[in-house]
């Protein structure tokens, strides 16, 4: 193995002129992972070996490590040495390049919209590898595994979420601290129930999304509500509290939330001694530039409670989120769990666990990753192109909706928002109206259309039956 | 691998001097599987072929080979030969091979036998047949079923358990009244947050389930309790509540409600206008007799909401139970839980679908009653040969515990219950207290000792070794 890794880094060198030593050995060790001829787990050659084999100085073998340790691609282990790490950076970053991305065998086709606006592309869920990865994980059941009970989940699982959530989104955590829970509204529900003092409120972003309004408001504590403008959400007037809020793209608005904001924010957590849920739903679907640091990683997990989900990189009904608590609260957000809902089921677990190990989660995320940023272009274009004389579209580049805002023409003919989303959702598109995400204040209204779960041929039709439907609406 | 196993043997055969070939043999390959060099899935030589290399009797092969098989270390393949199993009957009893059958990232390790003392026979799950139902059931998902949201959970299960509670427990209902819940604590935590009038109370049988209490307290609704007599639960005083009974079966004492009791308890619910919970935790596992009919079917399902679970009729960690709501409060239950919740995940619940539908369900209730039968038995005439000095076994023909009652003599020896469970716990008994399962009045003493999970072999060394704790604790 030594043996290998010094021959591909010669080779490598010998074609270097002009580059940076440094650079191009990082670059050419990144290479040899990504390509799969460094594998996980193989161990690297000690700096000073390596120097003197390669006939270059310590000093630039230990600064290429470094930098591969801290991009995530190599980890240390204390007094054994330095390894090929089992997680891959760039599988969550960027949209995968050249793979093969041949797209998994076709689902039925369903014959009404999808309700929700948030549903990702089902038809390239990979069921006979999800299957596989089931069947072997069920296979492996023993007695063990039968009687498992950690209300915070299973810990290969937890894991492995850990890993991908500090290559990914550069949160802070152990896995002794993620907690896996059925969804985000479970997760609301457990940690505003087991640890707001007396007298914090909720404090909902507005708009926002109503599953979080119906779980907030399952626990009968008081919920207030934080304005959203075009920085995210609104520093928060009342004192203290929970605040809930999506930073990476605010649901619905789809604002990305700046540097200077979530500072204000987190300046405010800790003079009110509030806490912060992220509520990081959709970051995996960015589609252009790098994502921004999780609110979580900059906070240090000291009062930012990151949540996830995998009903949109998998599918909804699997019914697996998590939680990354900070330390001091997990005891109590255990109980409560235990408590009420004991522990999460094995089955799903398994069958996660192994879909994940074996890199297929990434290698998935990768795929939807270019299937939405193409459906997403292709429709709005077709929005702009057809759609003009009643909606703006709003730019976006993450997500799995668009957002549609009336034109003044559209406004002055009187036909409400209902119409508007009536007209979508019979053209087959799944659409929400907006003013449902307001509750207090006085609603804006548009048109919320999930793109990402529109086969890419029927894009157009379904469109241009949306336009038809205007204008027979309108009139014009 | 099969010279291997040869080599293995051919040394312990060395040095077996004394010992009957047969049980040396049969103690080597157990070894050598507990130890992890027989791994699982290892196809052991020919009887013939290994008698022959060895220079024994065949018959001796046979009859170690078929011991071990009834045991669970090995098992049979038609036609194909022996295999080493992916059980280990141990497994169930005792930690101390955690080494060898923990899970290879598994972080926390179980170092105590069971504890609840409510387990099923695991060893007799049949592994291979669930992961065939379930690797088909989610080999068969589409994007209905990746989209499926109804929180009362996936309609053909509820449709199976409608059909299976009619049949065994003259439960009256529809499916469009079964709600899929992860098990009873959440069943008892969504019913009571979402159906209660204010000033009512939850009422707990005292002596009771501590996981119910939990729930109970979660919910932040005042709780008082009801005593316990021969016939059950009896009457509440507390005029107005959700009551929560188990009167198949009483946790934990075990007895049984009788018909005058039941309608005593309905009339109560009736003139105060109450609820009542029927936990039928164990209601499969009847040895003699008819079961009696179900609470709820008495009542005609109007104010007995009815709540089972498959944590014992398959195991723990399969997380799904169900409540069978009255008509008129499934809404309300729905919507608590769409909010807490959202819904149900499909992937067990297709999996219980394909094995209920294909019969395999009841074949196996049909096998636990009867394992679970002769191990009750075994256990209970161990108990009355060893035991007598130091407890008093309360007859029984139901459940998955008995109860063990403190003589005169080990009162008045003054060594107290914890030593009492500790000297059950450390001979590998999944046993506890009987105390703990008070919370109000005056406890009462004794161990409750969970018997179906242990591997019938094991049922008198166990209690053997129990006995001299014991002798040893009291000194008689």
């Amino acid at each position: 193995m030594e043996q290998d890794i010094a021959t591909l880094w010669s080779h490598a060198l010998e074609n270097s002129k002009g580059i940076s030593l440094q650079k191009k050995l990082h670059a050419d060790i990144r290479g040899g992972i990504l390509d799969g001829i460094l594998k996980t787990g193989a161990r690297l050659p000690a700096t000073r070996a390596l120097a003197k084999r390669l006939g270059i100085a310590r000093n630039t073998v230990i600064e290429a490590y470094d930098q591969l340790i801290a991009e995530g691609y190599l980890e240390t282990k204390r007094g054994a040495g330095t390894f090929v790490s089992a997680m891959r950076p760039d599988d969550f970053m960027t949209s995968s390049q050249g793979e093969n991305t041949k797209p998994p065998r076709v689902v039925t086709a369903k014959t009404e919209p999808m309700q929700l606006s948030g549903m990702p592309a089902l038809d390239q869920f990979p069921n006979q590898i999800w299957a596989r990865a089931a069947s072997k994980a069920v296979r492996g059941l023993n007695a063990d595994l039968m009687y498992h009970r950690d209300p915070l989940g299973y810990a290969p699982l937890r894991q492995n979420i850990a890993d991908y959530l500090k290559a990914s989104r550069t949160v802070v955590c152990s896995y002794k601290q993620v907690m896996i829970v059925s969804g985000l509204q479970q997760g609301l529900f457990l940690l505003a129930s087991s640890v707001l003092q007396e007298n914090a409120n909720i404090i909902l972003e507005e708009p926002g999304f109503i599953g979080m309004l119906a779980a907030a408001r399952a626990t009968g504590i008081p919920i207030s509500y934080t304005a959203v403008d075009a920085d995210g959400a609104c520093v928060p007037q009342k004192s203290a509290g929970l605040l809930v809020t999506s930073p990476s793209q605010q649901y619905p608005l789809g604002y990305t939330m700046p540097h200077n904001r979530r500072l204000a924010l987190l300046n405010w957590a800790r003079e009110t001694d509030s806490l912060i849920l992220e509520d990081d739903y959709d970051s995996e679907f960015r589609y252009a530039g790098r994502p921004l640091n999780s609110l979580q990683g900059v906070d240090g997990g000291k009062r930012v409670i990151y949540g996830g989900t995998f009903s949109k990189s998998l599918f909804p009904a699997v019914r697996m989120g998590y939680l990354v608590l900070p330390e001091h609260l997990v005891n109590r957000v255990m109980a409560f769990r235990s408590a009420t809902d004991s522990f999460p089921a094995i089955t799903g677990q398994l069958a996660l666990n192994a879909f994940m190990e074996s890199g297929e989660f990434s290698k998935h995320i990768r795929r939807l990753r270019k299937v939405h940023a193409r459906r997403q272009n292709v429709c709005a274009a077709c929005i702009r192109q057809k759609l003009s004389p009643y909606f703006n579209l709003q730019p976006s580049d993450a997500g799995l909706h668009l957002l549609l805002r009336p034109t003044t023409a559209l406004i002055k003919s009187g036909i409400t928002e209902d119409i508007w989303v009536e007209a979508a959702y019979t053209a087959g598109i799944g659409a929400v109206s907006l003013s449902h995400t307001f509750n207090k204040t006085k609603p804006e209204h548009g048109v919320l259309m999930g793109f990402a779960n529109m086969v890419d041929e029927l894009i157009e039709p379904a469109i241009e039956t949306f336009r038809k439907n205007m204008q027979r609406e309108t009139g014009y």
